[in-house]
Order: C-alpha cells, then structure tokens, then sequence
C-alpha cells in the first residue's frame, strides 16, 4: 500500500504492530487521529510512552504497581492467610471485578510452556515458594486457564509446595454461566460431573 | 474497572477513544505494550505525535502531504486532465491500491450531510469549482460511497460544474465481484440493469 505522507505511513506501521491491528484498521485509527486536536493526539501518545517508561511490578506479588508494594499488597483489610496464584496482571483485574476474593495475589508472569521455551525459571515460581515458606499463607488458589498450560503449572507447583504443607485449591471448571449444556464439550462436561458441588434443601 | 497503576489506567482510557477499541481491547493492547522496550513503546507514541503535529495537505487536491503539493499534484507522468472526486484521503488509497487511475484527485474532506450539519461551505466544494475553471481538466469522475450522502454531494457538484462544460460521470455501481446475485439488493440489481455494458464479441 502506498501512503500519501511519510508521517501517516510511519504511524500505520507502527499501529499495525499491536496484536489485532492490521494495516486497514491502522489505516482507520491513524485517519481518526489526524481528525482530533493536536492535544488529544499528544495525550494518547504520552500515554502509551508513559506506560512503557514508568513501568513497575510490586516487590512481593510482581502485579503492576506505582509503588514498591501495590495497593492490594499493602491494603490491611485484606486476609494475608489465602493466596491466589495467576499469570498475568489481566487475571488479578478479572478477578478484583467479580469482588469474591479478598486475599492476595501473586503473578507469576507466563504458565510453563515447554514448546515456547517458557520453563519454570523465566516465571515468578522460586519468589512464590520463598513468600509461601516466610509468610503466614495457608491456602493457595490456582486461577489459571483451563489447558495444558495451566495444568502443568499447577502441578509443577503443587510438588515444589508440598513441603510446606499450605492447603492448595483450584479455581472450578464447569459450565459457564448462561451456557446450554448441549454445546458444552465432553471435557468440561466430564469434569463438571466429576466436581459436582452439593445443594442443601433450606429448611 | 478497576487498575493496578495509574499510567495503565490513563493508558487504557486513551486508547478506548480510538474508533473500534473498547475498554477489554485497550487494557490488552496495554498490557502488550508494557512487554515492549522502551524503544519501541517510544516509537508508537512518537509516531502518533509526529502524525497530528506535522500533518499538512497539499495546497492542490487536500490530500494529505508532507510537501505544500502532494506526490500526485507534482507528478508530470499523470494525466493532468482527468480529476476524481473523492471524500477522504482513505479513499485516495483506495483508488490507488487499484493501479487503474492515471488522473489527478480532489478530497472534499466529507459528503453533503444536512442531518449531521454538514453543508457545502464545510467541504473542498468552492476551490474544486475554482480549480476546474483555472485548469485544463475535462473530465470529472465521482468516486464516493454508494449512498444519500454520495448522491446529494455529486448532484450538488453537477449543478455547480454545469457552467464550465466539462465531461462529468460517477464510478459504476453494480454487482461486486465474487458477490451472487440472489444476495445482491434489489436496488443494486436494478441499477445493474439499467447500467448494463456491452459486451462484443471477439473475431
């Protein structure tokens, strides 16, 4: 595709990096820029620069933070006894929305992944081991995703923590919420079958 | 929503101003982000500032340009006697990509629009009626959208261009290639119809 002006071609480029973003809608987004005020454009791209540059993770739980310890960390009202394990900042987020969960986290980074390369040294393991054996943790909460992933890491985990004799969890699979069991795949449904929960008639 | 740090959360709101881009998809392409370096990260943001701070039109035809006339306005090799009409730079693009036009271009910079307040006066209507009459153009092609607005903003043009005499004619509308005709609307098909070409046989 041939661009009218150097700067127009340079942003397309540029924009058409980020996942989902090809070069039509590059096309679209940096034509929408041009139709805002020079400060608005200015606003959006210090924000991106200001994001990179001002990065930082808490010292005990790796989630993104503005101080050495993040607000969830450091909140006192929170109970220090339960811990939820994830892989990324947008799982505490997707977690924090439901507003079910009142322990702490810790991110590891990534879910082992041997065909990427991803082993258990790159992920935040040992500093989960080591915050598990000095703290007053006794429940661990894997929320990972439901593949293969996900499984390995919780069992790699569940061996490395078995020593220190903390309960460990994982979050249920089942059918999602609003789901016909129909379309459901025989996986889940075998495991939702499996992991049945009781209902107690009220009285 | 709640976020961990207040530069992803500025980042977030940014970038869920862009057309398409809701919330979900701007913490993903912020989280992307941060797993960038710094020089690239930099590179998105200063591509964006660069493209609104140093954007310039051609004096010509209002396209987008890095010179006071465009690529195509300064190129001796076109056909400085054919104009297309279009709405939008992206539309120039467009046209381009297709290799088929050898003309010059005019971009209005929108279509007639009374519901949205959008009269004549807002667009490139005046120079382009200026530009006719001081040139040596003798054929003026329409090339916008197949809707109210396209067909308002070429009838306006007609009227106006009326005085000066030159050859005017509009893209064909038609059946798109690969689409089936059972799908194809009735309007669409009618049009076909009435715009049929010949087709002659070869000896």
């Amino acid at each position: 595709m041939e661009y009218p002006s150097k700067a127009i071609e340079n942003a397309v480029n540029e924009l058409a990096n980020l996942p989902g973003i090809g070069k039509k809608t590059a096309l679209r987004l940096a034509l929408h820029i041009l139709k805002q005020t020079e400060e608005n454009a200015e606003k959006l791209g210090e924000s991106i620069i200001t994001l990179r540059k001002n990065i930082r993770y808490c010292d005990t739980c790796f989630n993104i933070s503005d101080e050495a310890t993040c607000n969830i960390c450091s909140n006192q009202r929170r109970n220090k006894e339960i811990l939820c394990v994830v892989e990324d900042t947008k799982d505490v987020i997707a977690l924090e929305n439901t507003h079910q969960f009142n322990g702490l986290y810790h991110v590891l980074g990534g879910l082992i992944n041997p065909l990427q390369g991803i082993g258990p040294s790159l992920l935040n393991i040992d500093p989960l081991i080591k915050r598990i054996s000095e703290s007053s943790i006794k429940e661990v909460i894997f929320a990972f995703s439901a593949n293969i992933e996900g499984d390995t890491t919780a069992f790699y985990i569940t061996k490395k923590l078995k020593p220190l004799g903390v309960k460990i969890s994982s979050i249920a699979r089942g059918i999602p919420v609003g789901l016909d069991l129909e379309f459901t795949d025989e996986v889940t449904l075998a495991r939702s079958i499996l992991n049945r929960t009781q209902i107690t008639a009220s009285e």
